[in-house]
């Protein structure tokens, strides 16, 4: 194997083209990196980051069907396997132009037949992956420890009904995160795909929750010790592989946390894949998880909203993107958070461009709603009809209420004096319509 | 009118007889009132309770379809149906052998043109409510203010954007609660039908939810001012009339109240329905709530899993009833909360019968599940089974676990030393066909 | 009354103003009735129909709340209330520029007390519907019975357990397509929105369906034999009001259809929001129903994806008209069906000016759909990519599975001499891409 | 290898034994294969299969997780392990007492480097399941052609858009008929796992359900042409691994079927998962495809109702199979088709006795169902009643509509004679209570 290996021949650095034709898809049409809008270029608001699970050790399998993808990467033994995996990546961020890139700690290296094999394994990939970083400038935007797909953890990890099994994903968790601090990792992602029950029947639910709770008191404990500096993430995600997870969407994970006085230690990774499965709009839970404090980054896909599984697509609408973007700019971007790829090209995407048309179409899609949210944003006239529609909480009665010093008492006495309140229009095809102009 | 009218005539008090035929619908075949399990009897285990709106205010419209239902009690003026409604329904709580009813204070008495007319109806009616309430024994389970029917709510109560409408709803709550203590409501529940969105666009949902919580805090002032002593509960639902409402779910509520300090003065009314509306399993609140300590009360009904909308019905599913009964005897029982029927006939059920038919099967079929329930924890074969699975947690490095004194640090060590932990099988089925016996 | 009487004072005829700004919502920025686009104006594409339920009859109620919307057309007993609404519906029909409108008998004309007094009503109200067609060149696009909105049919209308009711049904049917013939109605509209059940337990579903079959064809019998020439359609939905709507989705009643040999008698309406109830994409059934040549007409409405009831809101996005207005082009237009708003202001909408913004909004959303899938097929991009796609059924072993002469030992031939196909990417990014580019 | 070797060893012929207690999962409770029901045993009832692939070839990966169950068959190379694999199968039917199992053609040998190797690889294996069924008894309900694993069907098999692949399709079907023969199967199953679409963008829908309709003809033409007697089966699904997939559910298989001319070649295996994966309820497609005499086998399984994939959990719901055996009795039985387990373990049940566990629960829940129904059907409470509510359609105009010969005008007639229907209670509850009597 050699560094120098070229992986994505006949590919040079994706370039930005405004006036490119419909056939077009090697190029960015929207996407133009150093532009600056709202004081910030388009790189810095959008914080792309490619996922290197999916792009890189996918092999298209499906419940119903075997590998479709093969690629070049995978040659050698699974170590040299790796090496070339994570040059090709690395190739693959620097063409694309991207800056950020994730994984788990068992993507990156193979699992060894001990702890101490596989720590052994990690650490001598994640030398090379310090190495390409620090010659491409390319950083991790977040990683996390794959707690789910070894049989150990069939029954859970940090709420496994055996301790034994808890005690191992909470020393891998621990190299996970001696792993983050050397790569500069800016954040830490916990998903708790087997953190939930398949079963009320077999399954003490107050027990898995304390354990999970206390397992992510470890988590901080050891972070301060060694002096981490990344933001902890938890990932919601209603169900699949578990019937039920605890991390169902924002609200029950910002209710778990509050619940165990571990508010202050996490943020969260909001999926929109996920949060249509619970059973809310696109953009729902990357709201509520701002409005609460708590949108630390976004796992930028999207599923079928007529399918009940993950399906980890790219996202292509911009109608969703364009949201999204609002609400990040909103709350002043979402750094050290990106907007992470955790999507895959379609298992019949087998070609090795499709890599590229999929992360291109999907960050144009991005920048399409970061340039509609500006415009909204800088325009200003459905914010302004909203603070309009909000008015009357700044001034007499609405402000003690927004103070907190307003009575039941009062509001009698107000009815009393004033009576039947009018009704007014919600106008939501007006702002409908206002929104559609900017799409 | 007369208090001695008889609206069911030709129906006497529903007898126990559990030899009855498969069409002999109109005696318990199951629910024994006095009849004494695990030292309680089944009356105080069940706590049942009629709701008054569905069963006594139900029009039978829907939204496709005009009124069905003409009950005989509807006559005369506004008020004088009132009082007609409110003593045929004592005749049926009465008959069905029922302790306990909820309402809305908009059901009880009709809503005048001004709020101090709508105060009036309901101080005259309510009074009635009191003298029937002493002449039978039967009390209120809980109270609610309809805060969602009338127009004046159409864009919120409590999260109206206009804090006009948000005092009217406050002065009407001061009242519900003056009525609740009049009565002796041994619960108070808040469910926030308008409390949520249809769209983002038109919405400032951090501001909605903070005047929310300022308005729970002005309830749990009031009611400390007055002395009233009963529980508060909020009623989750995630959708329905709203796109979105913020009391989605039980976990949802949960952080919201945590957010907000108000964790200590309120509990939660489940509502199943409500529940698979939310995307979880029947019993899947009602565990959650009772495991985070905050299970108040149930509102006993279902829907149809395949519908996306609230059809209310009567519970007729033993093995949903079976898992809800189950959790009440593991948490000591519902009260002061109770099982309340928040559900409706058919509106094709056009029969004055098919009232008591639906909530006799409703109740047996409760009554085979708290059967079910106590032979499954009498036996004790599923509790030593799950007690088991987490023994590895009362000892050594699972109970550092427990008590949170674990390190990552200690896992590792462990992990060392023990190495990969054995394969345990999780056994659903097992579990699933021993349940099955008690079913 | 006077059919002089303005009710939408201040509002003259909709211009297209291309250039106008976000917040100009009473204008078309979009929709140019007499522009031509691959060979046909763009109202001839559109073929744009205002539904009279929705729009002049809707009150705003909800299963949880009371009428929000007031409107001046209702004055005066409810024959004048029926006369003045027809006036303000033409003048709305006029202002926005809108050639065709739908209506149900009862929308019309208001019940009378027997069918008798019900067909003197509507031959009086169509007396002026006809006046009003004539003075304004609007047409009737299609008329529909209301055998779902009376207590007499909750049970079901074609599908009753009693003749009695089917009697009804087939009474007022007769008058319908009267009715429709006098009124020049292009089209008539079965909707089964109480045939099918709430439950199987009281269902002979194969009654019903053969008694449904034959009602069916007494409406072509008595079509035939008043010489009425408009095309037949059937609207799918799969639930709501009832658990299972016999007339599920697009397929279902094809299959229905043929299996009763009604399948040249009847096309499809098309709902979208009803084709995403039953789990469908959005433009699924639109697509299905042309592809077996039987998509008739297309109700262009929407709901959100999250919800699970029937929210008939105005089409505001620009992909699924994308998609739509593709399949219809690729068909050779609608005719003699249309796109029909069977779509509501939101409750909260209490604005009369909110009914034009919702209408244009949505007529902007289908013009932007309708100048994209032009620009789409006439680019040729996609269809040249879809046609290389499927070339090799266009000769040799190909072309013989296309004309059926193919056997399973010609395919076995084939293998042994030519192996193992090659894999071949799918390229579905590839295509979102490119659409995109026209979106 | 030995065909002698024990693979369950010490686990005997499972025993009825209805007086066992709760704990006791290793026998029946309530299935007595000898026992006679209604004039059947209820072996003959029931036709109870075991699915060769989930319970022998399943390996308990999922997305998200590796392989855990690790069973001692697979020993060998591919073709050593094929045939130990077959015998602990049939030693698992035997002790089971099963009469039936089905397999796909790749399920029992494995796929070879070419079409010729792997027909020889199914020859060899079948011979020895030939001679295995002749010393056992057990025989083939289906079989069927994996048509969707492979990398080459990732497009489609019969909806390919390239015929080289539909070609390889049919030469493996080719061998799949001539096996079906050798084995004596009684039935023969489709399932278009692949034949759908994830992207209308990419799709040419009408020629795809043309090539699937022309490759089922060559099927029909090929069978008769052998002289193979079993009964072709499709099964419908909605979607999973596609998006869409054309078989969505019985009444769009049945659409198509009649669409093609294919209606009297083809009856349905119906799968209560897929059918609510459909939006419907568990027994939904059970009855609708017996209504249209279309109902052949059914794949005894469910999943979980608040989940949106396909979960093949074990029937463990008692009314669920009540309602199944009441339709199967109803129709007279399922010859020649069956109710097959296409049910899987969990993937955490990794116990070898698990396996028995799971079938002797599900058969149990069976036998129940067939129990109640038996019940049900002979007090005919249910019947009757059912009989009185449609009575009106016995005579007078109900007998016209029934046999074709009303009209339009005879329903006037008859309402100008008659008015109005009496308004009837569809009684929902009452029937719910006596069918609640009989679970």
């Amino acid at each position: 194997m050699s560094e120098q290996e070229e992986f994505f021949a006949g590919i040079s650095k994706i370039p930005y083209q405004p006036t490119a034709g419909p056939g077009d898809v090697m190029c960015f049409k929207h996407y133009n990196a150093e532009e600056v809008l709202m004081g910030r270029t388009m790189e810095d608001w959008l914080r792309f980051s490619v996922c290197y699970w999916h792009s890189f050790c996918g092999t298209g399998a499906d419940p119903f069907g075997f590998q479709t993808l093969h690629r070049p990467w995978n040659k050698g033994n699974p170590m040299e396997s790796a090496k070339r995996r994570l040059c090709a990546a690395f190739e693959f961020f620097t063409k694309l132009g991207v800056k950020y890139y994730t994984f788990h700690d068992r993507d990156m290296a193979p699992e060894g037949s001990t702890l101490k094999e596989s720590n052994m394994n990690l650490d001598e990939i994640t030398d090379l992956a310090l190495q390409l970083q620090k010659q491409t400038g390319v950083k991790v935007l977040w990683v996390t420890c794959n707690l789910f797909a070894h049989p150990r953890y069939m029954n859970g990890a940090a709420t496994n009904p055996d301790c034994h099994v808890l005690a191992y994903a909470g020393a891998q968790l621990k190299k996970g995160l001696d792993i983050a601090k050397k790569l500069g990792a800016e954040n830490f992602v916990f998903w708790g795909g087997r953190e939930g029950f398949l079963s009320m029947h077999n399954t003490d639910v107050s027990a898995e929750l304390k354990h999970m709770a206390n397992f992510f008191k470890m988590a901080v404990k050891y972070k301060e010790k060694i002096g981490l500096k990344c933001q902890f993430l938890i990932e919601p995600k209603p169900k699949e592989p578990c019937r039920h997870q605890y991390d169902y969407d924002a609200m029950s994970v910002i209710g778990f946390l509050k619940h165990f006085g571990l508010e202050n230690h996490f943020k969260l990774n909001i999926e929109p894949n996920h949060t249509t499965l619970a059973g809310h709009s696109y953009e729902h839970d990357v709201v509520m998880a701002s409005v609460f404090g708590m949108l630390g980054s976004v796992d930028a896909n999207t599923g079928s909203p007529d399918l009940g599984w993950d399906t980890d697509q790219f996202p292509m609408d911009i109608r969703n993107t364009t949201m999204v973007m609002k609400t990040v700019i909103e709350q002043g971007g979402l750094q050290p958070g990106g907007l992470n790829f955790d999507a895959k090209v379609r298992r019949e995407s087998t070609d090795l461009e499709d890599l590229f048309i999929a992360h291109i179409g999907a960050m144009d899609t991005f920048a399409r709603g970061l340039r509609n949210a500006v415009r909204i944003i800088e325009d200003g006239i459905i914010t302004d009809k909203l603070k309009e529609r909000y008015s009357s909480f700044s001034h007499g009665l609405g402000q003690k209420v927004e103070d907190g010093s307003a009575t039941l008492e009062d509001m009698e006495d107000y009815i009393q004096q004033n009576g039947e309140p009018n009704v007014t229009s919600g106008k939501q095809e007006k702002y409908e319509s206002i929104f559609n102009h900017y799409i």
